[in-house]
């Protein structure tokens, strides 16, 4: 089989700027161009846009705006999954034969769509996702005796982890007291519990395993997990496992023959505190109700292996551009290009991307 | 590598009723699953929505109100060319191994925020498709004679073919002259020189060459070829030639080892007139200037090999639903069960579909 390879990308800093969805889509392209040798327009098969965003035909305009001639070119959109939904279908045109090189850019403006579930009936009157994120809390805390100051620390360490992203919304840093006063959204989910939208754009080049020979560095795809359970929240064993997230974390870990142990950095989709907690059970990082002392430990020994970038909390969370961030800094750390992110010696990454209360997950395993 | 067939099909009527993209989503799935023997949903590992619709979410959706969990599930969006990238999207995910069934189901509504191209400032003042047509039309007047009539033989002739296609928007048929009477939307198209756009669903199941075997009459996916030359008009040869619909039929005869004239019938994004001529020069089945005369012996000699279904202007063009509603015409013609409309000993079929001026093209090639 094919193998593929993340080869270059780039970035935008993420913003609360009203910058056009066509601006930020070039502007991570440009930044990915600027950064990768070895790279022109005309060797690119596919561009991959992952938004959310309501114009049509993105990755024409993109294309346009760039001066690719793609064979390939559409947008994905599956919500805060998007980036990885991007990824892996890139992926797969790419294993498939059909194309060599494929560029893959994700983008959101801070007023995007896909925020409130306006359409998703299933939810009733509760469509904002942190309803269902204050769902997941109550449970964890009925069954686990999960406190909101468990929920800070994850916040608290996110956004120390951010500090040294250059991208992030934000480097300022909080402390657990300043998470626990910070303002209630639900009734038990503070505002810094949360992650914030903005605008912001990522991007990535793939290749086949005989085109990477000319990219510095390429970090393969070893392992790929997706699930779609249901858009409502009926299908989870229990409201304190995320099943899409535990089933697709199987797959990956089975298609890569990699154990939860080799993993040496990891992006977790944090849209909320208890989400970063949950995943570190459901991925099977730790044992279920563990996940809390878990991220404690992390943060009292400033351990940043857990969303080094700061996670969603900690960078922002521009919902096109997130999976697609997600993978552009695992890539970095096993490029050991963290710079003073990096985590030592790190050989095997796991990005845990998904959407909609979990209704769907991916997980990707990268190797350099 | 592995083969992939189309192994299932399902359509709703297309109509200029009020439906929901959901209703319209799952009423063409259940329309596939009535028809398709050997189906359960556990076996469906990816669903894809071809769509313009700005519902966010709708593969996730679609699945829960069918009760599908596949493992891969988003959206796919390029404009009236929707409906083939998201069925060579689910080609690539069965070949590259991720995925042994597919479901493809495209849908739009006949309000559909693709219609007018109000994002693409490549375009001035020309947001309707009709005016890039326009252009298309005085060009081919200019360099080779092509008359209003001629325009509008291929509408007589595709409004005779909708006749029996029991899912069109409608089965009445005009006599040229009714064309040429028709009133004037620019100053050289009349209004049945035009598509119709529509509400309407159609699906697709493809499957592995292994789980091919389990369903009846599996039609082979042979042939690919997909180019965007640009957002804008400006990268076309000449005006006369859509040259992403040039590159994208080599790309897909030379996958396949097929010629021209091994096509037995087909399906071609006629939506103008001006469309079906000049996609049927730069295909190859008729030298540059001989497209309308071509259509002119197929309409005296009632030939419907060239759109059986009706085409686009004959059938409606519920956007996301074309290219996957095009696949359905072609298998069912290569499967012998096109009633009516069955061209005789059809054994290869090709399907053109595209976008924005032909800036986009796919053109697959299919063989029973």
């Amino acid at each position: 089989m094919n193998k593929v390879a993340v080869v270059g990308y780039g970035n935008t800093k993420f913003s609360n700027e009203d910058k056009s969805i066509e601006s930020l889509l070039t502007s991570a392209t440009k930044s990915l161009f600027d950064q990768t040798k070895n790279i022109e327009q005309d060797d690119i098969d596919v561009v991959l846009v992952s938004t959310n965003d309501n114009t049509k035909y993105l990755s024409a305009i993109l294309s346009e705006l760039t001066g690719i001639s793609p064979k390939i070119a559409h947008t994905v959109e599956n919500l805060c999954s998007s980036g990885t939904n991007s990824i892996v279908s890139a992926y797969s045109y790419i294993v498939s034969g059909l194309a060599d090189i494929a560029l893959v850019v994700g983008a959101d403006r801070y007023d995007c769509p896909g925020q409130i579930l306006e359409w998703d009936v299933s939810r009733g009157e509760f469509k904002h996702p942190v309803f269902w994120a204050s769902v997941f809390t109550k449970a964890h805390k009925r069954e686990f005796k999960t406190t909101q100051e468990d929920l800070a620390v994850v916040s608290a360490k996110n956004h120390t982890n951010a500090k040294f992203n250059p991208h992030a919304y934000s480097n300022k840093t909080y402390s657990i007291d300043d998470v626990l006063q910070s303002k209630f959204v639900t009734d038990d989910l503070h505002l810094l519990d949360c992650s914030k939208p903005c605008s912001g754009a990522s991007a990535v080049l793939l290749a086949s395993e005989n085109m990477a020979k000319k990219f510095e560095q390429p970090i393969w795809i070893k392992g790929i997990g997706q699930k779609t359970t249901s858009a409502s929240l009926t299908k989870n064993e229990d409201l304190t496992t995320m099943t899409s997230t535990k089933i697709a974390a199987k797959q990956a870990f089975d298609m890569a023959k990699i154990q939860v142990n080799d993993v040496d950095v990891t992006e977790l989709h944090d849209a909320f505190t208890i989400c970063e907690i949950m995943a570190l059970e459901d991925i099977g990082f730790v044992k279920k109700g563990n996940g809390a002392s878990y991220v404690r430990n992390l943060y009292d020994t400033q351990d940043n292996k857990i969303n080094p970038r700061g996670g969603l909390i900690g960078s922002g969370h521009p919902l096109g551009a997130t999976g697609v961030a997600q993978v552009v800094e695992i890539t970095q750390q096993l490029q050991n290009k963290a710079e003073k992110r990096q985590i030592k010696n790190a050989n095997v990454g796991l990005i845990h991307n998904m959407s909609a209360a979990a209704t769907s997950s991916t997980v990707l395993l990268l190797q350099s």
